[in-house]
């Protein structure tokens, strides 16, 4: 896995994917600055009109709701629609699940489009799967990803979803194989939007490589946690560790990701 | 009020306190971070559908209307509505009052809903008093803050609301008690939306603290304005100055605060 | 020339011309924050019902396509129609032109409304101008700046507009002239909306000097590249760059504008 990793590192570097993601407005600039970091080419686009077109042009589409209405809604649900067509691979964050009905019904109807992949924290992802997570703490994780792992299987075998709950331990679930990664830092949690940025990571490397999202997902979540990692002892607080976040993911070697992964897998 | 302040700056790291904004796309990104930064947590959502649910998970409202247009002026109404039915309290940032007739009628049927406490820069909270205040420049503060102390009241008697007139000294007006505040640095006026960071961070402590907004208020003014005296230190210009007050926020001792404050009171 | 660009900077720095962006959500945080840095005041608007009264009270009007839809392109005809009627110059970013059918539908209409300026890479300026420049790769250029220069002055004859091609090398080409500026670093690509931060700062610079378009164009052209260089120096990857420029648009003189710039001119 970690040949695979260094290898996919380079390949995003090399093709620089054409990223096109649907996201909320509150993390647009961070996203796109960090699809840009790691070699990929963002794309944030919504209009009705281009929808069909510009996921034709694109390697991945990122639906995130996090800041969605009746418009956006829309929006997703064509550029979903296409991607389908076109066999193209979309990912699915599931910002603030559980927190208003309005969020619930919309999931719902996003989940019937089979998601190539879903990222969220452990209390999104339970709420996904209507599991009850109790009463939503905002759009960060208030229960353990370790808790979540039950949603998540659910959700995989329900749609076919490589689905990861990110946390101090980040969760993959695939079809026969779970990977666990405890790379990242807790500074990470003070960076709005760091779920999301992990999304749209995510979007570049499945662009990279369509044929595999798990190790897709696998490799972009282990970029991201290291890049926080190192991110970190660089650090003053948020407002520099959002800075030097950026800075990692676009200086980070392949090897040094290699050396540094901290994964464990497991087959059920 | 030294001693108030400090229990405050620690209730919100210990409470955490969900603080729901709807606010200008322009400063979403930072006002998240500095939402998080001191503690608390961010939500932004403005879809009609889900207003009046978002806002019975949340502590409080920050209403901020740069970018105001016809639907999110919707979505402003119907969660000021639900947060007067819960007795939440909200937080109206005037921003651009006076630049346009409409921006102005907007401000007039908001007033209405009496918001728990106003914040605005000496020209928009003048303008939001109708007393002529000459042609906006743009939304930044043209005239002292302290002659806009007049306006303040006027709104404070009509509205019920503490009105904050922040600029080089920032004002806040209470139904009996002005308190003054002299902390802050010119630089973080070459900072967009830091009048928009501070009504969020009121808004944190508003929901930390219902009952008394008042303090809330000074409690929140003073924090910027000190992380921002810290930070002004640390920086060669404004990209810096916005990063290291995120780092400030995120740093201050609630001690470092009580030290460091310059605190005005008068009573009327 | 290399007087007048240090008088321009200095004119802009005193006046603080009011500058109206009709832009894209990923920007607009560090768009407003470069226009604050150069001296300049932005104002973010777009509300059908205040789009008329804004123009009145500002410099210069920027649109900027990069997330339009079509509430926001009735936005910018609203505006550009009152720029027009009261002969204030607006500046136009074509971005993402040829990406999409409906994004070259919008453009073909704006340009109609003849741009005072015109700013975008290579391949947004030669899909402007209905060359054939391939198939478009996201938002960044594909192609050297040097190739679209036939496509820029047939924009300028055709429309009457400046129009600035950014790239390794600017080409600014004006009615008689053309420019070459070759200042500016590679990192600069990797921050997103840098030519989004371009465009803005041709704004105010048109702001300030509306009756000399070419010249606004190629002072803000050279002053954010060189800003770019030096901060290049001081960063260790693209979020520190994006904090830097900030900083270097904010200190730099207008002597050491002067002595750093690289210009070639050109008469035709």
């Amino acid at each position: 896995m970690k040949e695979f990793i260094r290898e996919q590192i380079l390949t995003v570097r090399k093709q620089s994917p054409l990223v096109h993601s649907i996201t909320n407005y509150v993390v647009m600039n961070n996203t796109a600055n960090a699809l840009l970091a790691v070699g990929a080419s963002p794309i944030m686009a919504h209009a009705h009109s281009e929808m069909a077109d510009m996921v034709k042009i694109v390697g991945a589409l990122v639906i995130n709701i996090g800041t969605l209405d009746e418009y956006w809604v829309k929006s997703m649900e064509l550029a979903i629609g296409q991607a389908n067509t076109l066999g193209k691979p979309w990912i699915l964050d599931p910002v603030g699940a559980g927190a208003t009905p309005y969020r619930d019904e919309v999931l719902k109807q996003l989940l019937e489009l089979k998601p190539t992949i879903i990222r969220g924290n452990a209390s999104e992802i339970m709420a996904l799967a209507r599991k009850n997570a109790g009463p939503t703490k905002g759009v960060d994780s208030t229960e353990e990803s370790a808790a979540a792992v039950e949603a998540a299987r659910y959700l995989q075998q329900e749609f076919g979803s490589v689905v990861c709950v990110s946390g101090a331990v980040d969760i993959i679930v695939g079809k026969d194989t779970t990977i666990l990664l405890s790379n990242g830092h807790p500074l990470m949690a003070k960076v709005t939007g760091m779920g999301c940025t992990a999304t749209a990571l995510i979007g570049a490397f499945a662009a990279a490589n369509p044929t595999d999202p798990f190790c897709a997902t696998v490799s972009a979540m282990a970029l991201l946690g290291i890049a926080g990692e190192k991110a970190a002892k660089l650090s003053n607080g948020p407002g520099s560790m959002q800075v030097n976040i950026l800075d990692q993911l676009y200086q980070l070697t392949d090897e040094a990701v290699a050396s540094l992964i901290k994964l464990e897998e497991t087959h059920v």
